[in-house]
């Protein structure tokens, strides 16, 4: 059935909803899907009228830029479900106005804010059984861009595919991680991408990551490739050091991610007193605090994760373990943010928004 | 229909050619693809049966790693008719090695060279028609592999396709070029991804190729991310520079790709008894034997654009014309590369490969 909605969104609904068949407590990451997704195709220099239909395998050209160029950028946004049954979303707006400076940056063209809200608050609405309450539950929902023009000269596409699909989500790291510094493998070049959520900015570091995993360690803290000497991000997640009292997190460059998380970090923190010192940190005075007891804490902080907390990190072939402490920053921001995102708090900054 | 052949390749041909319906004096590079083309999909960690089957669109779920990870890598390569209507190739096996060198550093699995090699085989000789014989014609030849796995978490898949598809081409670039040399804008990082044929270094170069094209430029010198002082690569070529009569080129690294054409223009200009020098050239250097006269010729080699002539570059908003000259290295050379590529010059370093 096909009906037109006031948002001038085409709505083809399922028949029937799968979410009966899927076991809420016994989710992987990313690997099961909402009944729906929203599509708008760019063609003719214009987006296309946005569609809503369930949830499908799609027909692609093998010549789609995307395939041999990566041109393809996304989001990552969480949806909570509060006591009462209504649904939130977080600083939506950051998530919109990202995703088109990485557009920007691959050269593809901006989404229009208006589908980007209708589209997404009429999705919810359809899936929102999909958004289960609770604390540790959400629905992960993942904006993206992909080149669809079926053409394989090295040039940006004509035509672009812009989707959202959602897949309800369990806490991504459930224990603490142990990461490795990075001192030859290089997440981004100045210059480059790395400040976008380009698509291939990702691939790039499976390979330096697989290899940390075989050591025992669950991601990789990215340096400056000039020097590997500055702690930048881990790929997944921005970093936070607390040595002392004080958080130290990398300032945004163009190449490091400007996460949505990071970004409500840092002002929880400032709300509740503590001193947040965006610079740069170096590793050898990270492993001089960690030697002389003055780091305290390492916690990563994305949408995906929340925050992470860090229990170790090697670098020169030297681990250097995290004490175990009351009252960890990581911790109580993390639970601010959770109280805030799932509508258990007040909302002082106007982050919360209402499906 | 469906034929095994002794290659243990299923085929099922198109019932009637598209040939008739391409008008081959007037081909946009990369926009026309051949009747055929070849699919190897990995699952359950093995390449399974590999297939010929007529060229088509494919079904491909939203959540496919590749839509949101770039994790996919590709060859550039062409086939060349001679006059006796026999179909060569330009010594594959670069490719084939270079293509798992890629797939190795963004954590996909190795292709077999057994599969490569009689999938090419038995493609080439099924659409040979579709390889129009005389210089200045031939068939670009695209292997690629995309992540297949329907999840979205950052990690690499599990499932894989490896492709073959074929575009009838032309010439790439017609006239002489002009260049800009980086001074912002990076391709790659030391540590990073730049000597791989991945995906995402390629939309990552789109933006600021755009903004060189809207200045009259058709393509970016890229310069070390560190420093931009060191010439690097031009992102779908390399480059050489002619100063006096030597002719130089920047070492490969792991920024840098290691071209076939750039390998096969050293050797051939050594056979030409011209010194090669393969070492870092800087911007200074460059500037310099520019407005002293010394600097003869700068050419781009890669597999889509043979060698392109550059007639200027810009760096500093000072734009430094290059002479036009007689006997210049990059008409000799490229007369050299396209008589050994379509068979009418004795091959001695066996670089011809017969289909």
């Amino acid at each position: 059935m096909t009906e037109h909605t006031s948002h001038e969104i085409d709505v083809e609904k399922l028949e029937t909803s799968k979410i009966n068949a899927v076991n809420f407590d016994n989710l992987t990451f990313g690997r099961t899907f909402t009944d729906h997704m929203f599509i708008c195709d760019f063609e003719n220099d214009e987006w296309q009228t946005p569609r809503i239909i369930p949830y499908q395998a799609m027909t692609m050209e093998p010549s789609a830029r995307v395939f041999h160029y990566g041109q393809a950028v996304f989001e990552g946004m969480k949806a909570y479900k509060d006591k009462d049954g209504k649904v939130w979303l977080f600083r939506p707006e950051d998530n919109y106005n990202r995703i088109n400076k990485s557009a920007a940056r691959l050269a593809m063209p901006e989404f229009p804010k208006d589908y980007f809200f209708k589209g997404l608050t009429k999705l919810l609405q359809i899936d929102s059984a999909w958004v289960k309450p609770g604390k540790g539950n959400s629905l992960y929902i993942r904006p993206f861009i992909i080149a669809t023009d079926p053409a394989i000269s090295a040039s940006p596409s004509s035509n672009y595919r812009f989707m959202i699909i959602c897949s309800p989500a369990k806490a991504y790291y459930t224990d603490k991680i142990k990461v490795l510094v990075a001192e030859k493998y290089s997440r981004s070049a100045s210059g480059g991408v790395g400040f976008a959520k380009a698509a291939g900015n990702y691939a790039a570091q499976f390979y330096p990551t697989s290899l940390a995993q075989k050591r025992g360690f669950q991601q990789v803290i990215w340096t400056d490739a000039a020097t590997h000497e500055r702690l930048e991000e881990a790929g997944t997640m921005n970093v936070f050091f607390r040595i002392n009292d004080t958080l130290i997190t990398a300032p945004i460059s163009d190449r490091i991610l400007d996460g949505v998380t990071r970004r409500s970090i840092i002002q929880l923190a400032e709300d509740n007193g503590i001193t947040v010192d965006v610079r740069p940190i170096t590793v050898v005075e990270l492993k001089e605090a960690s030697r002389n007891g003055s780091l305290k804490e390492i916690f990563g902080a994305g949408t995906a994760a929340v925050i992470s907390p860090i229990s170790a990190f090697e670098h020169g072939e030297e681990l250097f373990e995290l004490p175990n402490i009351e009252n960890s920053y990581a911790d109580s921001l993390k639970d601010n943010m959770l109280n805030i995102q799932h509508n258990l708090t007040e909302d002082k900054h106007g982050w919360r928004y209402g499906i």
